[in-house]
């Protein structure tokens, strides 16, 4: 790596980085048709690392002189990149971590480019095919192991949450890395990095040196929730719907820490597929997890689930509260059963096909005012399909809260209309009043103004 | 691996082979449209090491019971197998080197029916698709490798050799091997087998533990020209064509042995690019070597060259006879040179994109006795033109020789009349001659009956 | 691993461990001739990590069951043990990184016992030998790696230690580790642990597998300061003499936290190598650093030097208050300066030969109220005379605050009388008032009652 | 490596070499107490591999001004080499294998004077201790491996072959590394080193990566026997008793090719240990083996030793002829049986404790006429002991053949005279004309002069 006026040479060491010469131009492509917008922005928000910045807009402005160019050439690809930020330096040289993270950058925008979204290999308006093209992807980007049992974890949770629960998430990470387990989250601070740290320590103390932190994350939140370095596998998916059905392909269990309202659409995602006839036989451990001061949020959580869902909705879960070496033992456990089953039903230990996951969890729900008031959210259908009603109200409200066109539609036309079963609403709005009272609705705010309206007449 | 009533299972080792549901149903599929009958063919080819049958079709039907099935469980790719031939086995177990020729079979049938031939991503009727569907065959197969400086030596000449010439090869690739030099040929025995022999020595001595011994085929000769064991990256090209220009995309510098006709064709396919004005400065050291004893056969193909293409065809060939240090110093220095000019120009030291590849010699040539006689064999053009139709004169001579259609339509029609400048006619019957002498033309046939016919009126 | 009935069979994995019949023997004889005794108490100690125990005495009777048998067979060595400690345990298997320093008791006693202590090669009175012996016992340990820059940093400081405290070492170790430093410490917990966990991470997000975390322990004390199981590399020194000088000879700058008053007579054995005439041109960068809220204790050890050796001695020490990052640049960039001097003056990386290390600090000091008294605490001599006094007299302190021995002598005959030079008096009489009410002077007493009496007359 | 006026400076890579002060001191002294000249001996025998010297005495003066000089600086060892023989390089730099030879030298001689012959820990003159310094001195070398079965095969034979037995030792070999198994031998051309080469592509088939080519030698004969590049463990022991016992101690069968007298002399050193009987029931498979040219040799061995010492002595040997695959199924079957017998014997696989080798075996013969005259050669004795008698008659033979000493003491005081048991001595006569008719006795000799006779009165 060389250094000079703000210009930095960087090579892949040891990872297989080959590119043609129509990818390379490709990736130097300013117009429409090319990649390195995407690029530039996707790098950036890879190499600003730990900064707070969490919009891509705001990123890319703060850094107008940001420039990536690709070049391959003699003993292999080769990126100058102009005016790094600062805090990717160490000793003069960018921290090899995010140098991998750049790499890995490249691979997936060609291949999602080339060989997803224009190929016409895959119809990706065919549940199958999505499905397919999730394992083409992930194959690509080395992510599927062969030979090994399963011990993926994935976690899900809060990127913005009190030091108290930060610590936890790490002590989590620290059993489950005691126990050879590797780590799976969405990339970002809080509990996405907690508990990788933790595994850190966990797999050191065991020697267990091919730990994977796994990353999956897609170009329109990367830079909101940059991968911290610590990630050593990093996957940008061409969008949130192939991101999430990846981490319930590639994760073998998953565990829940406290979030905010888009955690509970990640819970109501889970029980739509879960609770799906298909997939009744399927051991797929998932645990809610928090220390001892934030028992209430998964009280909360549980009490609006058995009301509107039933019981054994709440079966597909188990509570773990300041138990982080029970939860490991727990997820231990349940991937032993997990290999079983697989091996038993001749399925992959590295890709859950047999899980069924219905087309219209697959597409992207679109947050009007007509498609949220036309929510069936009444008991007259099999759990499963009010789970995934459900899961669409409170995508609405995630939008409502934080996406730009989402809350501008708020604006000019009021609060989303969400109406249904008299108790379903009940529950719902006692939910998201605990949601607003444990300030977990939006960021920074005193005074939280509701984008929706629970309408219980 | 679990051998009972002749059926065998394996699964890679360390080898990354994961495939997806559709993949394993392609290579089960015995239909037209699936692949399990190339599959059969090839991984047959492969298993059958170290026989002396040499046509796909005496193969096959010598083992009417050899069944393949692929399956994708648990922890990875497994394969059932039936009936393999005995001689694939050491104590029990098939030798592992045979094992990995198998999943690269795999790996290149599957990478070559959905990405190159069926996908729509490359148009195979034009130059620069053409080149760059190598590319990523190549690279799919993990053939070109970063961070490397030049050093795969191409070996081309006979398979049916004396012992003598045998040795003799064996001797040139210790001592490139001695140089850590890798070595690339096309399978099979002879000139194919005898380098990689002498490299592993020399390999073994210098502790070069990554020593590549490349052997690129196809599916229509590797049953003919099966991989020997050593091998330890095989790669079947889709086609003939394709497989040559691999050879020269790859190989940073090339060694002929004296061969059959076939090897006159390539060296004038050689001839034909080389001598291409857009490749003039391009270096690319190719050395003519041979024992003592077989002096003679590289005199006469020089005389040949000389008389029709002039000196300057000639300059582009050094020749050692009974020198295979000075050979290998030769190929070691090249490279030195070959490194420089690619890294002056940006170019790839794993891939010749700088080389100028007419579309001509892309393609395959028909040889019915109208093309045969459409040739211009005349000195009216420039002479990497002439070159490219003696090239295909050659090969229709090699056609008429052994390939069965050819064969066929010779005893319908006659020999192939071939006619074009008085000089080039009788120096290309004199060399035909001097062959005929040698006994190369056709193997085991006491008399030779020409399959053509110089016209000289 | 087998476990029943309490007891285990666990087999070194990786690790190179052949033993001689002889060898296992000696391993097993409980006799006063054999090592058995030792072996129990050191693997006792390792096993029974992240226990609150400090003393070797309690450890073992808390332990009465504990036994441990060796035997070489077959595939190599195996290790039968009774009542491991439970906390050694994770999922039924001892956890890794334990296993590894069980294996590393094994090799340092028996090489201590039969190619150190009971050899004739080394001459234990001699200056010269000691060092050689020491060489000898590093080497073996496989602590002496060839091919490397200097990159050690020693780390010294308390072992009991406030959080925040605690916290600030794991940020030290954190920025060590990014710029690709590696940590050896004394073992055990605080200022001992702390570096190391925070370079896993800093190594991790620098991709730097081979990260080193080195404990350099002794039989006397590994089992108040057990290893923490991110120690890669456990030595056992056959004493705590050789320890200490394994410390400056393999470490190639030191890092000194706030600690008892036994880093008091760390900081002035230091100060009497440093300080002698033949080091003065050794580059060796030592640095003192705290968080901001023990700024004072560093205050009050720096104006002990000053006043009593000098400013000169004071110039030995670089300081650095809640400033991680530039103490890690000045690790660094001394490192730096130390490859370049070895390099020039032909001395290894790996062992600092040309570091002059007088006898007498060498060899134990026996505080007895006579040899107190006898110490020549004045200005009549050299400074690295006088740092070599002053260290006796903290090391007779320390001794007086914690070892058995010492502590009854105090009892019986009353404190160890200190005098000297007025001025150097009354400084050090303020110094230890500073310990004692920074409660630095012993664990656990609400009232400390000093060992010691400053004489002034 | 720099190379400037004859002079090379090489260092270690990757293999491990760290030397004290007082070794390179040591290394560098030219007197009688240093190690310079030993080491010159050797690390130029070492260098000038593939030459046809076979003199030590001859190799140093025909290289005058060879000189080595030893430096321990910086990164680590340093080695400066005035006058290296030209073959030892390749492209300008000392062929890999040779330099780790060079090392192997060190090494070796280091550990040889300082640990076996000058430390008092081994009594030289105790059977047990002479193993157990043996075991010391193959574990320094790392020759033992722990974790690995048992599949290292001895191979003995002549030096001075022809082509076809040279050819036949290639196929041996061959066969061997199909199945994994591993080749230790004496180093030097011919029978030592055939099947080395065999061997490499056998592994390279079978991605045997690891393959293990150990050459055992010892001062005195290395210069006559110098080890092929290919030996990737080259160890030096002190003298030839502790050679041959290190063979039948670390390998755990043996195949015998036809060889000279000497071979003659190996095959009744292990009848003395298999006849034995402490030794009854150790299995250890030995197989002589030839060529279909040459099965008279072992026909006249076998029946000289069924007339002499029974048939169950030959019951001890294998006999193979043409017949490699089957002798390394015979071999690879026998290492099955050692493993189980030490596995249920507790004994390791890497170091065969159980093995009984008399004391008087573990030391030299002084061949004098008064010592050849002492000799026991008649029944009234046991079959080992006899066969221990019989191994010191062919020894002197030897020696009266080849060595310095014995061939000036015959030409004094005539042949030495051998009687005994008028059977063996006519069988013994019989053995020796055949030896001298096959020309096994001598090189180079057109007419042999026996250096014994038989006396049968």
């Amino acid at each position: 790596m060389e250094l000079e006026n703000n210009k930095v040479l960087i090579r892949p060491a040891g990872t297989l980085q080959i590119l043609s010469k129509h990818e390379v131009a490709q990736l130097c492509d300013h117009s429409d048709k090319g990649l390195n917008e995407l690029l530039r922005q996707c790098t950036l928000a890879v190499l600003n690392t730990g900064s707070k910045e969490d919009s891509s807009m705001a990123l890319l402005s703060a850094h107008p002189d940001y420039q990536i160019h690709v070049n391959a050439k003699g003993r292999g690809l080769q990126v100058e990149i102009d005016n790094v930020p600062k805090n990717a330096f160490v000793n003069g040289e960018i921290i090899t971590g995010l140098q991998e993270h750049l790499w890995a950058v490249i691979r997936d925008l060609i291949y999602a480019k080339n060989e997803i979204l224009e190929a016409k290999e895959f119809n990706l308006e065919d549940s199958f095919d999505i499905t397919n093209a999730i394992f083409h992807f992930a194959r690509n980007a080395q992510l599927l192991k062969s030979g090994v049992s399963p011990n993926i974890v994935v976690c899900w949770g809060g990127h913005s949450i009190s030091l108290d629960e930060y610590k936890y998430t790490k002590h989590v990470g620290y059993h489950l890395g005691l126990r050879k387990l590797d780590i799976c989250t969405g990339c970002g601070p809080g509990a996405m990095k907690g508990p990788m740290k933790g595994a850190v320590l966990g797999h050191g103390k065991q020697r267990y040196t091919n730990g994977r932190y796994i990353g999956l994350t897609e170009p329109g939140i990367i830079a909101a929730e940059a991968p911290n370095a610590i990630v050593n596998e990093l996957t940008i998916f061409p969008d949130i719907e192939k991101r999430l059905e990846a981490f319930v392909r590639l994760g073998h269990g998953i565990v829940i820490f406290p979030g905010g309202a888009g955690t509970m659409e990640e819970i109501l995602y889970l029980l739509t597929i879960l609770m799906h006839p298909e997939n009744q036989n399927l051991p797929f451990p998932v645990a809610f997890t928090a220390p001892e001061s934030y028992r209430n949020y998964f009280d909360s959580v549980l009490r609006f689930i058995e009301l509107t869902l039933g019981a054994s909705a709440c079966s597909k879960f188990e509570v773990f509260i300041e138990q982080p070496e029970e939860l490991a033992d727990f997820m231990s456990n349940g991937f032993e059963r997990v290999r079983e089953y697989r091996k038993n039903n001749s399925d992959a230990y590295y890709f859950n096909w047999k899980l069924h996951i219905p087309y219209e969890v697959q597409q992207p729900f679109n947050p009007t005012h007509e498609n949220v008031a036309a929510l069936n959210l009444n008991r007259d259908q099999p759990p499963h399909l009010l789970a995934s009603q459900l899961r669409r109200a409170f995508s609405a409200i995630v939008a409502g809260n934080v996406k730009q066109d989402a809350v501008q539609m708020v604006a000019e036309k009021g609060p989303f209309h969400i109406h249904g079963d008299p108790e379903i609403m009940r529950e719902m709005d006692n939910l998201l009043k605990d949601f607003v009272k444990q300030k977990r609705m939006k960021l920074g705010d005193a005074h939280y103004e509701p984008c929706y309206k629970i309408v219980t007449e």
